[in-house]
Order: structure tokens, then sequence, then C-alpha cells
């Protein structure tokens, strides 16, 4: 087993990742980030001012904006940059990342206009290669400043799964393996509609009864959406599903929500993407699993409500009314 | 199918539930509480001045602290004493309480002697008859407010389960039924022993990342522990198990969790005991579950470590790690 990690992407995760296997003395940790200023002055200040402010990244990080040196001689990549930037910076990376590299992803969410999964675009773009996913609970400020966390590290390749593992292992950061791949990916895009309702209901000013009924109702939704598309239903209940949906429908931080909460306060689509820097990806999300579900007949009432209030002007108390009075059921 | 409901208790949740019973025009509700002069009080005064200040009782709820006046022509009974007094009290009612007529359990616990669960205690005092039992996520103060919550009504008997989500159903109460009477009322006194862990994170000054892997890794072993007891793990991934267990766990107000939150900042339970009114219910269900679990070879990292914290003096944050370094594992 090699022991060059390259991170690539120097944003909040990809730098709390580079800190968190730093934590191994055996492993040697590249950190790549594509902006030369913001790689010198990283390296110089040993620090990630603007995203992990306060939290230093040990001097054994080599920090570079050359992505040839930072690859050189690694042995696994850790791929760290947005969904949307994804394809792109794989197909500049491609011709330097021989096949038998595999590669981690701790990327969440979907491609928009694919909906393909982060490790189908690096399949695609890269040819077959190993590639886990690592998925859960994981806000990198907490992780940077080593709070503790539990995750899962998914793959086809149980005994990948179990390298990487080994790999992110510390006293801090727990690490569960999955076969589950798919089901880890489709959960964390797929909470982020459930987010956006749960602002929802922070914006109508509603408790933690109705939070924690749509949190348990959400999981139910994404989980039969989920197998839909060939996910286990037992990720769902996992760290990569329940975890990380917990944390993105309570946490106050998060984007999604926040557009939830906007809407719920009576603020338009329009009016929250006009002061809003790009919008939250869940909105991109709900559009794609509404037009899927309907598709493949999957029963969303959840995800169905928030497209209509995203995108056809239902006011939030029509859809909560909605919800509340659909016929009686079984649980 | 009878009209007339009495609910036993006039604590916060038997007082929001003959509020939202009184919402269905067919239904005559009555309030029965032990203390007369209170009775007197919530009489006159429409409100349940300490426990639910501000909420008006529908002048339609007929209070008293006649029991036999609240039982009389009742068709349908809810128990909404606490854990501890439930015995004493169904051995007080027991003469006037004819076999035919249902009870519904919205009682959270477990006896702490016996481990029985609400409803087994009502078929031991009161004989065989039908018994649902009400959980989820549901604060009383919010239910009394009209904030939205969704529950679960659990009976062997379904048409009766049904009949209850008839009653208790209003566009702000939304009721799943659900056969597994055992799985409801396990999670609902299993979920305050990850309540005291999760206090425990807030006490340590831990993260959303923890407390979501927490929540997570508990249900796990909430369900496992709930199976061998002969419930049905779905009932765990529900509003009685994960929707019950994310408000406890988050909400800052539970009894659980402020004592977990004050062993975290390092007090110990005797000094926690000397100015608690009364012990909050994890505690007891912990040495229980404890016990019980070694019994029957059921694996339950997190119950172990809070019994250690609770009972045998170990840190905190000893029991974190002992919880972090576990040998790896699939999830």
């Amino acid at each position: 087993m090699g022991n060059k990690v390259t991170v690539l992407g120097g944003g909040a995760m990809g730098t709390a990742c580079a800190i968190l296997l730093s934590e191994n003395p055996e492993q040697e940790v590249a950190l790549w980030t594509r902006n030369p200023e913001h790689a010198a002055v990283m390296a110089q200040s040993r620090q990630n001012e603007r995203l992990l402010p306060g939290v230093k990244i040990p001097a054994s990080v080599a920090i570079t904006a050359d992505v040839e040196a930072a690859i050189d001689g690694a042995d696994i990549l850790v791929a760290a940059v947005p969904t949307a930037f994804l394809r792109e910076a794989l197909t500049d990376w491609a011709p330097l990342l021989t096949a038998d590299r595999p590669m981690v992803s701790v990327i969440k969410g979907i491609e928009n206009e694919t909906f393909l999964r982060p490790s189908e675009i690096i399949s695609e773009i890269l040819g077959q290669r190993g590639v886990v996913a690592l998925g859960g609970p994981s806000h990198a400020e907490e992780i940077s400043r080593r709070l503790p966390a539990s995750v899962v590290a998914a793959s086809g390749d149980l005994s990948l799964a179990k390298r990487v593992q080994a790999m992110f292992t510390t006293d801090r950061f727990r690490v569960y393996t999955n076969v589950d791949i798919i089901g880890v990916e489709m959960a964390a895009a797929l909470k982020n509609i459930v987010a956006i309702a749960a602002g929802i209901c922070d914006g109508l000013g509603f408790g933690d009864n109705a939070k924690a009924g749509l949190i348990t109702r959400g999981l139910v939704e994404m989980t039969r959406f989920g197998t839909a598309m060939g996910a286990e239903a037992s990720t769902f209940s996992g760290l990569a599903g329940l975890g990380d949906l917990v944390t993105t429908c309570v946490s106050p931080y998060g984007r999604n929500r926040e557009v939830g909460e906007r809407l719920g306060k009576g603020e338009t689509l329009e009016q929250i993407q006009a002061d809003m820097k790009s919008v939250a990806e869940g909105v991109w999300t709900t559009r794609s699993v509404y037009e899927l579900s309907d598709q493949r007949d999957v029963d969303m009432p959840i995800a169905n409500e928030v497209y209509q209030v995203l995108f056809e002007g239902k006011s939030p108390t029509a859809a909560t009314e909605s919800l509340m009075l659909r016929p009686p059921k079984r649980e």
C-alpha cells in the first residue's frame, strides 16, 4: 500500500481532509488548489484564512497549485471540488492520472444536467478505476477543529473501502465501510431537498415536532427514490443517509436550509437568487427528482411540495396543508 | 363508534391531548386530573397555567377530578400519567373500567423494576383489552399551540389503531398507523439513553457531526435491542424511533439531554440528582438496558458507555474515546 495521498481541491472540505490525513505519520499528504496565489498564501501562512480561519495546516502538508507536482507519485487521490466543476477539473487532470490510481470522492451532489453521481463522472472521464465515496455528517470546520465525526467510505470494492477507512481514521474521526456507493452518493444529493423543506418549517415558525416528523418522512421518500435508482435501503438508515440529513436539516449554516427559510418567510426563488452568489444545489436537485420520480412513478410527497413552492408559486402554508391532509395511511 | 373520549391525566401531554381531541366537533372530551383544586382552577381559568401557560382549553372540554364522572359514558380512554404512577393509577381506576373500553397510552417510558411497557402494565392491571400506543415527536406545548406534528398510533389490532388515527387527526396533527406496539413503546424508552449521550456531546462542546453520528449509531443499537425484545426493525426508522429520537437529542429542553450535558461538563450523577426534583427516566432505563443487553448478548456500545459514565465514574472524554477507537467495521 502506497503512502502518498493527494487532495485535489483547496476549499474547506479539501483543506480539512488534508489536515486529517496528515495526522497519520505514515502518510505523505499534498494539497492542490487551482489558484497559485491562494496556494502561496496558504503555504506561507499555514492557514486557509477565508474558509477555515484559525486552523493550522501542519507543515508536513505540501501545498501547491501545480497539479503535476501534486499528483506526481501519489498512490491515491482525493477529489474535493464542487460537483459543478468536477467534469472540467477531471478533464484537466486526465492526462496525468494513470489508471491504477484509485480516487476518493468527498463530493456531495449530483450533476444537474445529467443526474450523474460524482463517481459516475469520474469513471466517465478517467475510465474505470477504483472509486470510493466518503459520506456522512462531516462539516469541514468541525473536522478541522478535531471535533468527533463518524462517516462512511463506500465502494463496490470493499478492500479499497477498507484501505480508505484506514487512511482517514483517527481518534476523532471514525470511518465505517459500506459497499453501496450508489446509496451513499444519492443520499448526499437527496438530503438537500428535505433540507429546503426543513428551512420552510423554520421560516413558518414551526417547532421540533414538525422538523423531526419531516426528517423521518423525508428519509422514507429519499429511501424510496434511492432504491428505485439501484441503492440499498439500509444505506439511507446509515451515516450518509440519516446522519447527514440530520445535520443538514438542523444546522443553521446550510445554504439549502437557508433557501427554505427565506421561502417560508415569504420570499420567492427569484428574490433569493438575486442576492445569493450561487443557488443552493438542492434547488436543481428538486427539479431533477421531481421529473425522475414522475417518470418512474415513485411517490415523493415532500419533494413534490418543495418543487411547487420553488417553481410554481405555491405558498409554503398551502404546501404544509397538502402534506398534513393527505389520506391517512400506515407508517 | 362512540364519541366520548376521556383523558386521564392533567399534565402537559394530557391537557394537550384534550385540546387536540376537542377540535373534532363530533367528540365529547373529558379531562380528569387527580388534584381537585387543580381541576377547579383549570375549569375556571380554561388554562393549565403551570404547564401550558397562555393556551386556551376549549369550553367543550369537561374538566374534573371526579374519576367516576370523567369515565362515565366514555367510549375510549387516553392514559396520560407518568410511567412511575401508572400502576397505582390503574389500580384506582380498575373497578370503574369495564373490559370493552379500549385505552390509548400516550405514556413514554418503561417501568423501572419490571421493565414492563405501559401497554403491558395496562393489560396486567385491567385485564385484556384493546390498547393503542401513541408515539413519535410530540412535545405537548407545540401540539397545544397547533404547530404541526406527525405521530404513529400502534396496536396489534389495526382497526382500533385506525379508530384512534381518526380520533386524533386534525389539519395540524397527522397520525400514521402501525401494528408494532412493542416497537413504538420500546423506542420511546430507549431514546432516552441516546439523549443522555447527546447531552454529553453538548457538555463536551462537540458539534453537529458528532451529534448526527450519535443519533445514527444510537438508532442502530436501539433497533438491535428492540428487535431482540420482539419489535420490528422498521418501527425504529419511523416516527416513534427516528422521529422522537431526533427531537429528544436536539431540543434543549429535555431532562435526559440535560443530565447528559451536566455529566459532560464534569458533574457526577449524585450532584445532578441533588438538585433535580426527580431523576430523568433515561438514567434508570440505561441501567436496565445495560443488564438486559448483557444477559441477551446484544451489542450496545453507546448504552454501555453511558452506563459507565453514570454509574462507574468513567469520564465522558474516556467514554468518547472508547467509542471512537472501537475496531473498524462495516456500517
